[in-house]
């Protein structure tokens, strides 16, 4: 499979209008959220490129991603009078690039549609590799296509509009293709300070994170198999999350998978010996940057339960993807019980 | 692109068997609709290969063919535990493989599904080349993907529950792909007695006419050139399609297409020179076989707006795949409303 176009840019009028030259298109319509509109649009909306383009203006958060809000977009999309060869511009974090890569890949059979991810969790993760969709009956994104975005305009132009618990979200997916790829790289991310160091210095380790994920994506688009190396750390990120959920104390995606990701190496040091010393680095890591996520062995039951109904786990077993060491995955890795309460005690030591 | 694997057999579990043989799966699940489990489905439910599939059963009828149908069968899907492998097997009309394959296509972002198409016009049309999709706010097929069933069996099987109504609405569709491909079958179609030939004979020219269709959109599965050619006798037929629910008096689909295929062979007479001799060939058994519609001069701007609001016209002008013989189309001609006129006029001297 072809790689998808991704630009690396602050200047995002520029960038579209390189992009929108090379597409035959006869319109062109802003789907963004109202934190994106408030905070990022105005940006970039002074430039003549960006003049006279509609937007559709969705609520923000991850309850709103829903077949409904969908509807909505469409019914706007009709009353702007999109045709097949309008072009869809994606303008926001995760919500807005998953659902408005949904309704526009289902809107006529499909409109092409360009992601310009505002946060830092959306620039390394859910902007890149054509995964959209849409919540449904409490299950997330169980309705949605794979379909890449023609293009992605990655900047950092709006990351100082994000509160810090966004761009440290958005670092543990970039820790985690650290993990995916090699040590020098991963060392150079251990040793950014997220919230202080230059923007100029997170743009590089930003580009290689998107990298690492698009050629990932491109070996395997449909999930079939290596791409499953990029559920590192959310078997037990997914389960925190939900537990926290539970609790009604939501925490952030990132910093689930932070705590997740220390989980799965645990596990992946008992199973295939990934080193000792990365392991502590990590953890030390993460209890630094995320804190911890407060368990206790009552709780191993519920988290075990949450694992198992995982969209990857198959016929109810866990299936993880480990590590034998950085850039090593071992996939489809099916864990026990036994091994999860082991490595949940270990945890524990680690972070609290 | 490569060909979609049509089955052309009247053993339906077999052939289901064999498919599904060549499949990776975990479960099956049937979509149908209440006519098609009524009259199609005890057909095949006795035999050994259909037991214990779980049928989830919509209404009937284009007006349910809607997200909220889409809605309800996700969660009827979820309650039987589809996964991403679970394979789902549309049975129905036209309105089941539309909604069903787009059901199938966005769960999960995508279950595979086999069609088993239970009236003509489904087998020649709808339940082949990947249009799937649901209609939205008024619009026919709004929302929707191109996404091709694994396997297609195509039967007459069903054929003798189905009312003359629809075989003759199915028909028109195997007239049109007649005039896209060659005289000797185009002959052979006009000499065929819908209603009363036998089976058989019947069989052979559906082979013929899907093989036709599938050949069309192999060569161009997402319709942005030759499939557009399968558009004939559509631009004229969904106008009076249009109207006749105006009027509070709707026609099936394919009646619409007969009555729209002798206004766009009359263009084509008029444009280029198609040959007069077939155009009044053509109208006769359209006239014998479909009677009329009945149209005066009052009603020529409203089908000439209708005609202008077709998905496929671009920037308000009447698009339309004309023939300048048999098998040879001459795609998006752009027809002028006094062309459009002209037309109707002889259309009214041909078959009123």
């Amino acid at each position: 499979m072809e790689h998808q176009q991704i630009i690396f840019s602050n200047d995002i009028p520029g960038s579209l209008e390189t992009v929108l030259k090379g597409l035959d298109f006869n319109k062109v319509v802003i789907i963004t959220d109202v934190n994106a509109h408030q905070f990022a649009f105005p940006k970039i909306a002074d430039s003549p490129v960006m003049k006279g383009i509609p937007c559709i203006v969705i609520k923000s958060g991850d309850t709103c991603k829903t077949i409904e809000t969908a509807t909505t977009v469409w019914k706007q999309l009709e009353a702007e009078g999109a045709t097949r060869r309008t072009v869809v511009i994606n303008m926001g974090g995760g919500v807005v690039t998953d659902l408005g890569g949904f309704a526009a890949s289902v809107f006529k059979r499909g409109l092409r549609f360009i992601n310009v991810p505002t946060t830092l969790l959306g620039a390394v993760d859910a902007a890149i590799g054509g995964k959209t969709g849409v919540n449904f009956n409490g299950l997330k994104n169980e309705i949605g296509v794979f379909n890449e975005a023609c293009a992605v305009v990655v900047s950092t132009l709006f990351f100082d509009t994000l509160p810090p618990t966004e761009l440290k979200s958005g670092y543990a997916e970039m820790l985690k293709h650290g993990l995916l790829s090699d040590r020098s790289y991963f060392a150079n991310l251990l040793n950014h300070e997220i919230l202080t160091d230059d923007r100029e210095q997170l743009l590089g380790l930003l580009e290689r994170s998107v990298i690492i994920k698009r050629d990932i994506v491109a070996a395997d688009p449909h999930e079939q198999g290596l791409r499953r190396a990029l559920n590192l750390g959310h078997t037990a990120g997914h389960a925190f999350e939900s537990l926290a959920m539970k609790r009604m104390e939501p925490v952030p995606h990132g910093y689930a998978v932070a705590w997740g990701l220390v989980v799965e190496l645990i596990l992946s040091h008992m199973i295939y010996k990934f080193p000792s010393d990365i392991l502590h680095m990590v953890a030390a890591f993460v209890r630094d940057n995320y804190g911890t996520f407060a368990i206790t062995c009552d709780d191993y039951d519920t988290l075990i339960a949450l694992m198992r109904h995982d969209k990857k786990s198959i016929g109810g077993e866990i299936n993880c993807s480990l590590l034998a060491d950085i850039g090593n995955v071992k996939l489809g890795t099916v864990v026990s019980s036994d091994d999860i309460k082991a490595a949940l005690d270990i945890y524990r030591d680690l972070l609290q």
